[in-house]
């Protein structure tokens, strides 16, 4: 503490992120990072990207990126323009925007209890008023839950750290009944099992879809995410992100997310990939004695019932083996685990066999 | 304007950076980037970072770069540790978490009428109150003008769009006068002939250094800058940052950075020649007429006495170069010239021959 803070740094509450360990060697499945490369397209465009240009800004405006993520989703679900595109760096810095220019109102905005920590940070950074609204006992999301009085709404799909996947049709129950609020669907892991709600934003202006190309993307390393929606909400983040930093993404980012957006070949093998292990991992750590959620995700989320979640990630960890614990009311007794290769998942299931005593 | 704008995003008026045309073959002297390169070892270290493992999240930390700033500034001024180093996407970055961590107060911050437009769109975006303190006549800062109550006060050395520096005398002067203030020192330019006010950042706990790595280290298109301060100034930009993005600067962004950091010779050779071209280039400008305000930075800041500055602009234009004019009072009659190589300095020169009929 200083005296001189701002009395808003002052009452912040700092995110925490997963550990990103500097030691080799270690099965790393503690940040949902794709274990597979970026697309070989995209380390090409990188290439080109190195050298003397550097020293030039890159485009402000990110054109050629917000074009090519209009594309690749007109594709699927009518036209998108360049003017429903917004982009930043890394998925959280959209969010960080969303907050301040659109889900800052004068009534709490609603998000459910147990989802990405990083919401209520934000919160407390721009002010914002908030109310957590339980999952039920399943960790699943009843949308009627969310029929009532709010400044917005922000829901991860898949959520996270639980995966769960909400259908579609829940999705657009939730935006018939809060026409008057900003819907905002953080699809992070979206690729890995999730049905998007980008076709939707052309029939809900309330509508905002936020992706990220860390995890499909394998491109955790760039920083890069983006949200679309009607073009006043991206007016609206376009206004806050020129009064923060007109260049957030450098000449790197913009380059090699543009590739990697376009190698939709790529994007789908390496997800398939992921949804394949997943499947395996998710029968293995059952076959353990783990309940397992259903999972949407490139992780899952499992709990064991005779064995404490943080002495279990304790005991991995001895053997180089990271994944997640959360030490929160509800979920304590669960460890997040991301989905890596299949030769990762098998050292994780050898080892939990000696912890566990199987 | 959108009904679901919050109140925030409905006051801001957005900063316009200088234009980035997508056209080849323009002499660009408008944004003030470096006529060289980056470093070697830079585009080296940037070219290692290429591969798979941009698929994993960058350290959110920053610390080889921080190490890597500490270092460089130790040896010019006694001891600077990783704990007085923060790190942003771009100076802009840093200088939004400054505005939020440290200028927001109770009383009004204080800088110079004339000096970077972002300034004031910071202040709108978080609320901060401020008042404008004019250059005198010819466009220098006078400390004692600041000698009266505010909440913080922020100054451009050497200033910007003017390019003239105050000595680090009026530096510790303004520091002595406002213990109780932050005051804070955007040092963009200050490799082109000013002084860094980093050596006092040990004796004054009320003093941040802002630096970039656009201009004198030619990685604009990177997007790095920083900030040196007491600890404590700096855990303040740290509980933004990670309130805000935990992962601001990309692996590109900090592998880059470091080296360029690291290669002192690069960066003595680059800003000396910019620094010899500037001296040829004003030579150049008064023989034409103009008035040239005495410059520290990689721009020089002129005005004819005959000839209208937007209409000259305009014409350079044509003639496939670009200068920055600013319609702003008190400055409408100057161009901000960007020092180029020495060849483009002689485009420039011969095409202002020609508008002039000189």
């Amino acid at each position: 503490m200083s005296r001189f803070w701002s009395t808003t740094v002052r009452a912040l509450q700092p995110y925490v992120p997963g550990e990103q360990p500097k030691l080799a060697n270690l099965v790393k499945l503690n940040t949902n990072e794709n274990p597979y490369g970026p697309s070989p397209k995209a380390l090409a465009a990188l290439q080109d990207e190195l050298g003397d240009s550097l020293r030039l800004y890159p485009d402000p405006e990110s054109v050629r990126l917000r074009a090519a993520i209009a594309d690749h989703f007109s594709a699927g679900c009518g036209d998108i323009t360049l003017q429903q595109v917004f982009v930043g760096n890394g998925s959280d810095e959209v969010l960080a925007h969303v907050f301040l220019a659109l889900l800052k109102q004068d009534r709490p905005i609603l998000f459910p209890d147990i989802t990405y920590s990083f919401y209520p940070v934000y919160c407390k950074l721009y002010g914002v008023d908030f109310r957590c609204v339980p999952l039920d006992e399943s960790f699943a999301l009843r949308v009627t839950d969310y029929a009532q009085p709010n400044g917005g709404i922000i829901i991860a799909n898949p959520n996270a750290p639980t995966g769960r996947a909400l259908p579609l049709a829940e999705i657009e129950a939730l935006l018939a009944a809060n026409p008057d609020s900003v819907v905002v669907v953080d699809e992070a892991y979206i690729d890995f099992g999730g049905e998007s709600a980008v076709p939707l934003v052309n029939q809900h202006p309330n509508l905002l879809v936020v992706q990220t190309l860390s995890k499909s993307r394998s491109l955790a390393g760039l920083r890069v995410g983006f949200a679309i929606g009607h073009p006043e909400l991206i007016d609206g983040l376009q206004r806050v992100k020129n009064s923060f930093n007109s260049y957030p993404l450098d000449r790197f980012a913009q380059a090699g997310a543009t590739a990697a957006i376009e190698d939709r070949d790529w994007f789908d093998r390496t997800r398939q990939a992921v949804i394949r292990t997943r499947a395996a991992l998710t029968r293995d750590l059952e076959a353990l004695g783990f309940e397992v959620l259903p999972s949407a995700a490139n992780f899952v989320f499992a709990r064991h019932p005779r064995h404490d979640a943080e002495k279990s990630a304790l005991a991995l960890r001895q053997r180089g083996i990271i994944v997640r614990h959360f030490r929160q009311p509800r979920i304590e007794q669960f460890l997040r685990i991301t989905v890596g290769t299949d030769e990762q998942c098998a050292v994780l299931i050898a080892a939990l066999k000696e912890i566990l005593g199987a």
